[in-house]
């Protein structure tokens, strides 16, 4: 035991001086930010959209690994908190900048500056977006892109040029009108996105490829390029290899990317590099990024449609494009080719081929062989006196007002639930069947993780309310990358572990579940904080589907006193001074 | 000054013990509200509303004189901080309690909920609304009725029944989307309302009053009477005197309420009688309350129309109407006459002319005879970098993150500017012409008032931006009543001194300013706390038009830990505390 616990503090230390050592390694930079509601025709039809410094998307932050990023955020928005996610960024040794409301700080009030100050460790394609209400959906995101630091080893791959697409889907009616909706009874869902934007460019009122539909209900675009939704084109030399980096923020819609004519080769995943193999097509889910290249080896006087399509849904959403143009070749020269198909929205075939192909690029991290805790989660569509949620093990989440952060920290025990959440489901679920008991409870308890322990998560999907539907769902976590050990079918038995991939799962933050289906993942709890565990769908994460582990709070030192000036942690220290 | 310093006291404690007294004098009525969005057809169009426990407008409060009202309010928005003011109620001794965001308290936060506990000391006729970026104008008010206390004398007049019409405008754009407007370059102005409502009920589709209309546009409104958009119907006997209880509480509109065939005697003005007088229209204007008398003397076979109209801004809202029916005629039997015309618009003539006739009810308390100090307040238009603004002496008001009344209570400096705004505005400024040089500045300085002294506040009109252009304005203080010593035109001059109003001038809490005049108020600093002083148009003090009172803030004890957890205040305490 003794020995144990020395184990533990000496591990804690080197992880403080780790990160001591790396928040001083690179350059800090020093960014400016508002955050305010303007107008904004992101599908060339106008709407209002949350924007950083009159920019929609948010400005693109470029930085070297190793390097300190301090964005001061302030929000001129009137009467909504707001926080920033670094979705990707683990945020080791500062917890409190992982810009979660309710979870590792207070929302920042109108009017208020909160600095977000972390270190960016590890190269690779991130983003950012906004983590309270479904802020995200409103159009706080932007871009985050970390290069390898000065003098360290070059990309385990060479390029030659390379071009940043972040993903996004747009409706037209108001978050706040969406947000009402899903809260009411009846339910009222959000639809299918109008536009799917690159950028945050998407035509609504006209397609970019109009002349190649078989109906004239579309319109020919007549865009003159600087419009707010006219597409970004990737403007490229025949004969050289670039790197497109994508990555997808959208509150629903699952995407499917294809270059007309060029095959992809697939070089990283989430900030890891993964065993390079090549697609005709990529899949993205909501909170997932990838880095392909392409060689521009294919006729030079012509140009290439880039186009993505939504899949996993029914959809109802014109394909995005945009144009592979290659020098000397005018933008304006229309494919001769029409945009690639995208593939059956229910092929799931398809989709699972994709996900099972990305490895880990040999010499990476691999996982510990074995477990010490299992957590199963099973993912169902419930009922709570008539209104629809999503609950995980029949709890759907209901975020506190008060920052567990700080309330686990100062051990305030009133602002949660003290009772851990249930780590399994009942053995006779069905998980092919509507649930035979759909009323679920709200709640917001914690996993509470000792530090340094392996831990496993068995994603179960299971049947929504109506028969024969069962959704994807892309989950995130928090502060960590996991391993994707394995996609199986139906419900997870003892006998799936057998087929586990130990020897180069992939290192991910975000993983899918298929219908019906359930995914493994493993990570060790070994970043001190208080970490969200969610779909990344927006209005499920709204409608409760969600869990939060807690790891080692006791040994966060410093949380920003902004972090914690709400709630009961803004209470807590005055009840004792105040006169 | 030894002296004056122990009076001080001495009148301090009277104070605190007449509150004391107060406090525990009446019954203690316990309300829970939840705050939410919701759908809702305040018009006969659905929009999106904020409601208080399903309900809109929220809930009726109604106590006597002398209670204590407890309402524990939960703010279930899901971005929004929320307060709500209660609007008339002076909160001697409860100055945390006046629900002013940025000023008495922090906005509650998703999730919390604020212990508002109050006295109402004084029988009238008040309302309630959120005070809150411009919430109010997304529907968050109710009334709140005020009886006399039980076996105090009973009021200065009789009558055998009483209705309650809380007046408002509705836009059916939301508040988000208006907000954004007034703040964007170039100005986007909200526009006359939609619709007027009555008790939150009107009819944008549809006139009740169609047949008696000469145009064919306006459909006759076919309504069950279940809608949430139907109105309301008086119903009375005939010879019996009934008190209509009329507050408004619009974003922008000005109104004028007449009853067909029915005279009104005005009784009572913001919570303080009025010597009785007869009138054929109301005006009220934004923030004010009215109780008039009326006899139902007419014939009682027929039903008469009750319609309320838009003056002082061309107007383009069609009349608000709902009905006066007597008992036993049905409620479905149209009035044979057309409802009554509104006065026209910019006939100020008429409105000074109604303004005039308030005056105290006789042995209603005198204001002191001279004043300490006069405070000139100079309203402009004007622009910041090109932006629209309104400014007081120059300066557009833009409040702080931290709440004044906990950073002037713990002498935090840096929450707000601590130079004192201007107590005048230059001799030469021409309020007849726009102004010559349009440029203002934000700031968020505090009239620092010491207790116990008469303030004379001189509000000066002027003309807007345009040429030949100058607006009403109706001004609404907190934490007191003032007395409205008279009204006059141009500028004002010393001379204008000699016509104040000495012997029986009104106590209100909204006093108006007309197109290029002045109005003089009165009122002594005896409740300490910080208080708002602003027009009640909602975009114009979202536009920087106000200004804030401190008074002997030094005094006041107790104030809620809740409505300190935020900002400075939420921060101060945990600095010397944390670990």
């Amino acid at each position: 035991m003794g020995f144990l616990r020395g184990g533990l503090v000496l591990c804690i230390l080197l992880l403080l001086c780790s990160f001591e050592r790396s928040f001083g390694s690179g350059k800090t930079r020093h960014l400016k930010w508002d955050v305010e509601y303007m107008f904004w025709s992101p599908d060339c039809k106008e709407s209002v959209v949350m924007g950083i410094n009159g920019q929609f998307p948010g400005p693109t932050i470029r930085a070297k690994a190793g390097d300190t990023i301090s964005v001061l955020l302030t929000n001129k928005l009137h009467t909504e908190g707001v926080v920033i996610h670094w979705h990707g960024i683990r945020q080791v040794g500062t917890p409190w900048a992982d810009g979660t409301a309710s979870i590792s700080q207070c929302a920042i009030n109108p009017g208020e500056t909160f600095d977000y100050r972390f270190v960016v460790d590890k190269p690779g394609t991130y983003f950012y977006h906004g983590h309270f209400g479904m802020q995200r959906s409103a159009g706080l995101y932007g871009s985050l892109i970390v290069d390898v630091a000065d003098g360290d080893q070059r990309e385990p791959f060479h390029y030659d040029g390379e071009f940043n697409m972040l993903l996004s889907d747009w409706w037209h009616q108001s978050v706040h009108h969406q947000e009402v909706g899903l809260s009411s009874k009846p339910f009222r869902w959000i639809g299918e996105p109008q536009t799917v934007l690159i950028n945050g460019r998407g035509q609504f009122n006209c397609s970019l490829a109009a002349h190649f539909s078989n109906t004239t209900s579309t319109n020919q675009c007549n865009l003159r390029g600087n419009e707010q939704c006219a597409p970004q084109i990737l403007r490229v030399l025949p004969n050289k290899t670039y790197r497109l980096r994508i990555a997808s923020t959208t509150a629903l819609a699952s995407l499917n990317l294809a270059v007309g004519g060029h095959k992809m080769v697939v070089v990283e995943a989430d900030g890891n590099y993964v065993q390079p193999f090549q697609v005709e097509d990529i899949d993205i889910y909501s909170g997932e990024s990838y880095s392909v290249l392409i060689r521009t080896n294919q006729e030079a006087f012509k140009n290439y449609w880039i186009s993505i399509g939504v899949r996993g849904r029914r959809p109802q959403t014109p394909q995005a494009l945009t144009l592979l143009n290659y020098a000397p070749t005018l933008a304006s020269k229309i494919p001769p080719l029409p945009p690639s198909a995208t593939p059956a929205w229910n092929d799931y075939g398809h989709s699972k081929s994709f996900s099972n192909k990305i490895l880990a690029l040999m010499g990476s991290p691999k996982p510990p062989k074995n477990y010490d805790r299992r957590i199963i989660l099973l993912n169902t569509q419930n009922l709570i006196d008539g209104f629809i949620k999503w609950s995980i093990n029949n709890i759907s989440l209901h975020l506190p007002s008060t920052p567990y952060l700080g309330s686990i920290k100062y051990s305030l025990k009133t602002a949660f639930d003290n009772k851990s959440p249930p780590e399994n489901f009942s053995s006779d679920y069905d998980i092919m069947k509507p649930p035979v008991n759909p009323n679920t409870t709200t709640g917001n308890g914690v996993y509470m993780l000792p530090l340094n322990t392996t831990v496993d998560v068995i994603l179960q999907n299971a049947n929504a309310l109506a028969a024969n539907v069962s959704e994807i769902h892309p989950w995130h976590l928090h502060g960590h990358d996991f391993w994707v050990l394995g996609y199986g079918e139906g419900k997870f038995t003892k006998e799936d572990e057998k087929k586990f991939n130990l020897k180069n799962p992939p290192l991910r933050n975000t993983a899918v579940i298929f219908p019906h289906g359930w995914t493994a993942l493993r990570f060790v709890t070994d970043n001190p904080g208080v970490w969200a565990f969610h779909c990344h769908i927006e209005p499920h994460l709204h409608m409760g589907m969600g869990v939060v582990f807690a790891e080692g709070v006791q040994h966060v030192n410093g949380i920003s006193n902004q972090a914690l000036a709400c709630g009961l942690t803004g209470n807590r220290f005055m009840k004792t001074t105040q006169n």
